[in-house]
């Protein structure tokens, strides 16, 4: 939430870990005035790994431009081997939805992004289905009707064109019922993110509510996950819970889960706008 | 928390579901000034199975003996099929416990127990190593060591001896380590009580923290259920987590759950002390 | 979730409590033919009252008729001399909204209602802003903007004039950020609902998640409450809290709070639906 | 969780926030070899202060002992004018326990101590009852018992006696039911822990659970909190909440409440064990 003009940005790296990557790094803010508003780190001892996300504010003239901090930036990043980012605080990334019939999840987050609550560009929203159309419209977003007719290769060609075409940067799947390709996760690795209507790896794949009820669970949830080849084996983003008892039918438990469904993916879309999650091989870090 | 010197009683019920159950119930209460201080009901309309607790108290002499109103009862309970049971409000149900050599579950059930706040009789503490003997003693509870040694069967029999000399009722598993044989389970249906230490159906068999730390899990719990033939399938009574993040180890799961572990099996165990649950097929009925 | 043809009611009652209530209910459905598909009751030992919710449906041709219902059950509630209600299990009560300018709880309370979600007429929207009027039209609902103006007796006797002209059964507050008057809630007492954006009886008052941040909490939550003239004093229907650290600032509290102000009021607009909402003097009985 | 022989130091810090603090420590660690296994930093920026918490480790001879460490460090602490501490990793905390009647807190911290979970020294316990003493004893810690007998000044004197004679670092008030008076609380300044039973600021003073009880609160909860002279309202350090409905008496809520109480209390302990908990005037920051 910071209204301020003073230019800002968020530099996020991954390295091999070794003594003096934080030095350098705050050094090289300290010598251009960079303040530094938020700083979070993680070491993974067992994967010798290191994860770093630095928000940072101009102090003075030094400071201004984005390409030139990248420029000189550069020199470090060799140095340590870095797979590093810097971008504009401000600078929102370019989403585009994929639903399916279901409403709440894709409702959801067209609230959010109206009200500016959610720091995104929402490119368009694809969809399998016509129901979407209205509340995607009525929202000034374009919608794009691409029905899989058989044609699940024409029909992932016309997303992929869709997504190149649009320039966006994620594939949002707000309860998007059909799997991807294995081609399709493969051109989108890490930039795909979906959310799954169980507490995974609990009841992966179909019908997760009518399961999770013929078990008898006490506890139901949701996660949201980048989308890999190996279905529902993504790297999980964040999970929620709610309780149930004996009295809560499949349907109950669909209708409880969607107010869960839609406020985990929220929060994993706008930590990803943020800059928050960075990929750990099978896992994420998400730095809150 | 009834401190009355009032006479009450707890009825639990199971039969096929009809109309006039509940007619039946309130009328035989209602003739012998049975006050109802708590009832709950559930219909499982799949299954057309009811259920009902019921819990009560004298108003006047008409009601005093529990054997009396048994005798009384039997023709209800004969006209509806009924799978039911009355017993004394304060009639404590006797539990044995399992443990190994984790403390978190023993300690924290025998602290509730010593004060109060868990209405059981403890009989004693069987385990297959020495370790939790001083504070089981300390707590003036027997401790029998049954060291599995190779001999399964003997070591079986000798719980299973235990439990019928000391006429418990059910068998806790409070972090006991040993698969139990299917002879063992079969005996003691709907009497045995595990707490397996991950949020079930994820992550079921051994190590399950370590494998929710592999899967990057986002929310880590534990599972009270009873013990059927089918490891880490029985019904569940329980089921609770906790937040974790990326910078959780295993080892960090493994303390963090410790506490889930303890809360959920006390509850599971509260309320079978209450008889508040109920089996329903591979599902419990708990009327919280 | 009920989607059959089968006539189905929902009674609720309220009285001083004694022996034979349950089973004089019981009776009289058992002898219509009422097929009890739900019922809880809970007995305030101290306050001596009894609160019974009993949901059924019939079984056969003896009933049909929600008015014939209600003439029969006379007696039995003149017997007990019972607050009482019967009424058709898919009769919808009618709800009027109040907004001022935050849309996070009425954009949530349409999406549920338009997709179903949420069992209740929508009778129209006022308002003393005029910024919710295009999501409110968008689905088709009446909006009434009603300013203020310095004339508070006047807006509120036009407010009444919607109340009472749509027919509405109860006054929802969706952040509607002006006092009512004393008068005003005399009139709508235990129909108007009010969503306070604290974790009552914290943050009482003005400006509560500013005063959260001053005041450091670890958690910050939301209250749904039936107005009273004792400001934010009414009783509590439901509330939720989630975690926040020393990073929130009070917009950030603000933004996290929007979630659970939403669901918390969801909740108890459905509940109040469902007729599972009881007053019992300053408290609630919710029979969830 | 760390078992490791490698010499491991904590370094805390607060000062005025500017450019190039972090620089500044994270050089003066590389340049010793000093391997960053945790950092976490918060920018209050309405205060200007600046926080911070590094674990590091040594990965040569340049590093190994504490005090050659701290006169090092000396010289950066006084160019930032910062209130700073490096102390071993694996140092603990000697704590002194203050207890009343209720067992539930105490037995839990002794019981995490004892199995290793709670890093602390436990240099013994004062009461102003005999309760207590037996199970403290039976874990080896020495037990003070000293009634006020309306001599509270001697009293407190005899409390501040032990803890000085045992060189205790923090006093922990497990559910100990007696006011301090503002010269003790003066004395133990950001140096006395309280486990309040309810969710400040809700019913601060006597008797929470009553009060909630009569307020009709729909969840209850427990606060640890630095003591200052201003009853119930020092700095927070952890809340949590458990959900109860109306059938919950005050005594259920008593009862609920202990386990919220041992585990907000246990958790708080345990931060400040860890050097993760920094006094931010009348807020904390909780590095988690």
């Amino acid at each position: 939430m910071n209204n301020s003009v003073v230019p800002s940005w968020v530099l996020t790296l991954v390295c091999a870990d070794r003594v003096g990557i934080v030095a350098a790094v705050s050094q090289f803010l300290a010598e251009r005035g960079g303040f530094i508003t938020d700083s979070q780190q993680y070491a993974d001892r067992e994967a010798g790994r290191f994860f770093m996300r630095v928000a940072f504010e101009a102090t003075d003239a030094r400071m201004s431009d984005t390409q030139e901090l990248q420029a000189a930036f550069a020199a470090t990043g060799a140095e340590f081997d870095m797979d590093w980012r810097i971008s504009g605080a401000q600078e929102k990334p370019r989403m585009l939805l994929a639903v399916s019939k279901g409403s709440h999840c894709l409702a959801d987050l067209l609230h959010r992004w109206q009200t500016g609550t959610l720091a995104v560009d929402i490119m368009g929203v694809v969809s399998n289905h016509p129901d979407m159309r209205r509340i995607t419209e009525w929202h000034g977003i374009p919608y794009h009707e691409l029905p899989a007719n058989g044609d699940k290769a024409g029909q992932e060609a016309a997303i992929l064109d869709v997504f190149g075409r649009t320039r966006s940067d994620y594939l949002i799947l707000a309860r998007y019922m059909q799997v991807l390709s294995e081609d399709l996760v493969g051109r989108l690795e890490g930039r795909c993110v979906n959310i799954h209507h169980s507490f995974l790896p609990g009841f992966k794949g179909a019908r997760p509510y009518h399961r999770a009820h013929e078990r008898g669970v006490k506890l139901i949830g949701a996660t949201a996950h980048f989308v890999t080849a190996d279905l529902d084996e993504g790297p999980i983003i964040e999970q929620a819970v709610e309780r149930v008892d004996h009295r809560a039918t499949a349907e109950d438990m669909i209708r409880i889960g969607r107010d869960i469904e839609a406020q985990v993916l929220a929060r994993a879309v706008g930590w990803i706008a943020d800059r928050r999650v960075l990929l750990n091989g099978s896992k994420t870090v998400v730095f809150r």
